[in-house]
C-alpha cells in the first residue's frame, strides 16, 4: 500500500514515519510506498521500500492534486499553522490551516470523479476546537466552540471531513489530540509550552518556570499514544462512525501538581526543585479557556487507547527521548 | 444609515426589504440608504431613500469587495443555495454558501483594514446544523452534526461569523432559523415542503399530501417572526455574546397533529378533509434526522421573540398572505 504524511517533518510527522516504517505494515497490509511531504523537506529515513519526499505548500496551486495523483492509499494530514501563528498571522492561518486543508479534500474528490478512489483520510484535530464555558468533563456531544483562529480552522476541517466522507468521497477519521506531553526539544513560547517544560528541564537538570496555579488542570497525550491514535485512525472499522467522524481522544487528566508528583517519582525531589514558580496573569487567562478533561467514550468503544497514567508519559519521554536514563 | 441586503429576492429577503422600508429605521436610527442585491434582480420596492438594486453573485471576483466598497452599516447574509440543490450540486453549494459567505467576510476585513470599519453583519443559518442522533429537547451547547452539505456550510459559515467577530474584524450574530410556515406560494419539491403545504392549500380549498405520520413533530416559526428574528439580530445589544455568536431562534415545536388542529381552528373540518395522507418512507426517513424541539435559553435571554402559537402562525398567513378572510 501507498502512505501519503503531510505534514512530516514536524513532531508528530517524524514520530509516525518512524513508527510506519518500524511497523512495516498498516492494517496488515505491506507499506510498497512512502511519500513525505512537508513545507521544509523532511529528512530522508532509512525506508527499504518506494520514498518520496517533497517540500511543497498543500495550499499552492497544484500542489494537492500532485500528491493524490499518486492514489495513495491512506493520506495522514498532520500539517498545520500552529495555534499561536494563526492567531499572530490571520491570512497565513486561513491559507494553511484552511484553504490547504479544502485543497486536499478537493483533490481527492476529483481524483475520484473519473476513476473510483476512496481513500482513507486521518485528519489531526484538536482539542482547541473546544472553548470555555464549558463542563468540567467534556461529552462528545457537546459544542464546537473554539477560542481561536486555529481551532475554528480545524472545527471546519472537521466539518469538511465529515460531508466529504458522508458523500463518499474519502473515508475519514478525524482525531481531536490532548495536548502533547513531554514535546522533546527546546522550550518554546506556546502558551501550552510550560506543561512540557516543567518536566523536560528538570529531567535533565535545567531550571523550568511554571506559570500557573499548581490547581491548573489539563488533557494530555504522549507522542506515543499520538501515533497510536494516528495509527488506528488510519486501519479501525469507520463502518459504524456515520456522520460522526471527529472523536476526543481518551487521554490523561491531569492537574500541574499531578504533572509534578509524577515528575517526584520518576526524578526526585531536586528534579521538583528545579521549577520556578512566575504566575503570569496572561498565561493564567489563556489556559482558563481550555478544556480540563473529556469523557472520550466514543473514541474508546472505537478502539482508541491512550497512555495508562501521568506516571507513564513521563515514562516514555525517559525511554523515548533520553534513551532510558536519567543524566546523572 | 446604509443597509445591505444580501439574497434579497427570496421570500424573507422581500418580506425583510419590506419591513425595513415600512420601518423607515432601524435601531432608532434613519434608513438613508438600502442597498438590494441577489443573483436576480430583486423587484424595486417603493423607497423614498437613496436605493441600489444589484443582480450579482456573491462568489464571483470582486462582488463582495463592491457591495461593500459602500460601508454599509448593517449586513444581511441571506444569500444561498438551498438544501435540495446544495445536495444535488456539490460545487454549487459549496461555491455560493461557502465561498460566497467567505469572500464577504474577507471583503469586510479588508475594507476596515485601511480605514476603520466594523458593520453589524446578520447571517441566517438554519436548524439543519443539527442533525440526529439529538435529544428530544436541543440545548444551547449542543454540537454542530449536519446530515447536509447545506448544513455543513451552515456550520462553517457561522463558525467564521464567530472568529470575523472575535477579531473585531466585524460584529456577527447568526441565527438559526427554524423551518419556516407557512410559506407563501406554489409548492415546491422541498423534503419540508408539506409542512406548509398542508396548511397552505386546503386554506385556500386545495388538495395537499402528507407524506408522514401525524406523530411528526418538528420546530416551525412564521415569515413574520423570522423576519422580527432578522431585526432584532441587527440591532441587539451583542457585548454579552462573547464567542458564540449563534443562536437557536425561539420557535413553536408542533406535530402534524397539532398542525393539522390548528387547521382544523381557523377553517373547518372541510378544510382538514383536503389533507391526503399518502406515506412516503423516502420523505419519512429524511425528516426522523430533523431536530424536534430546542430549549432557545440564550435567545430569549437575548430578547429574541417568537410566535405564540401554533394558531398564531396559521394566523398570520391568513393576514399577511390572503388579505386576512378566508376565500369563501
Amino acid at each position: 500500500m501507498h502512505v501519503l504524511v503531510i505534514g512530516a517533518a514536524g513532531m508528530l510527522g517524524r514520530k509516525l514515519t518512524s513508527a510506519l516504517i518500524g511497523e512495516a505494515r498498516l492494517g496488515g497490509r505491506k507499506i510498497e510506498k512512502l511519500t513525505l511531504v512537508d513545507v521544509v523537506a523532511p529528512d530522508r529515513p532509512d525506508f527499504g521500500g518506494a520514498l518520496e519526499m517533497l517540500a511543497a505548500d498543500l495550499a499552492e496551486d497544484g500542489v494537492a492534486a500532485r500528491l493524490i495523483a499518486g492514489r495513495p492509499d491512506i493520506v495522514f494530514h498532520l500539517a498545520a499553522i500552529v495555534s499561536g501563528e494563526a492567531e499572530a498571522d490571520f491570512e497565513k492561518g486561513y491559507r494553511i490551516n484552511l484553504d490547504g486543508t479544502q485543497a486536499l479534500f478537493e483533490a481527492i474528490r476529483l481524483e475520484g470523479a473519473g476513476k473510483a478512489y476512496c481513500p482513507r483520510v486521518v485528519f489531526t484535530s484538536s482539542i482547541a476546537v473546544f472553548g470555555a464555558p464549558f463542563p468540567d468533563v467534556i461529552g462528545d456531544d457537546h459544542a464546537l466552540t473554539p477560542l481561536t483562529s486555529y481551532g475554528t480552522q480545524k472545527a471546519i476541517g472537521e466539518l469538511l471531513l465529515a460531508d466529504y466522507s458522508r458523500r463518499g468521497f474519502f473515508d475519514g477519521v478525524g482525531v481531536r489530540l490532548p495536548t502533547i506531553v513531554v514535546r522533546p526539544g527546546k522550550p518554546n513560547k506556546a502558551a501550552s509550552g510550560f506543561f512540557s517544560g516543567i518536566l523536560r528541564e528538570p529531567l535533565t537538570g535545567q531550571e523550568a518556570i511554571l506559570p500557573v496555579a499548581d490547581t491548573v488542570r489539563h488533557w494530555f497525550a504522549s507522542p506515543r499514544a499520538a501515533v497510536g491514535f494516528l495509527l488506528h485512525a488510519a486501519t479501525m472499522d469507520t463502518s459504524g462512525l456515520g456522520i460522526r467522524r471527529s472523536l476526543n481522544m481518551p487521554g490523561v487528566a491531569a492537574t500541574v501538581a499531578e504533572e509534578i508528583g509524577a515528575l517526584q517519582r520518576a526524578a526526585g525531589e531536586r528534579a521538583v526543585s528545579l521549577i520556578r514558580r512566575q504566575p503570569d496573569p496572561v498565561i493564567e487567562k489563556i489556559v482558563q479557556g481550555w478544556p480540563r478533561a473529556f469523557d472520550p467514550e466514543r473514541a474508546l468503544a472505537f478502539g482508541f487507547s491512550g497512555d495508562a497514567s501521568f506516571d507513564a508519559i513521563v515514562q516514555i519521554y525517559i525511554e523515548d527521548e533520553l534513551g532510558g536514563v536519567l543524566p546523572a
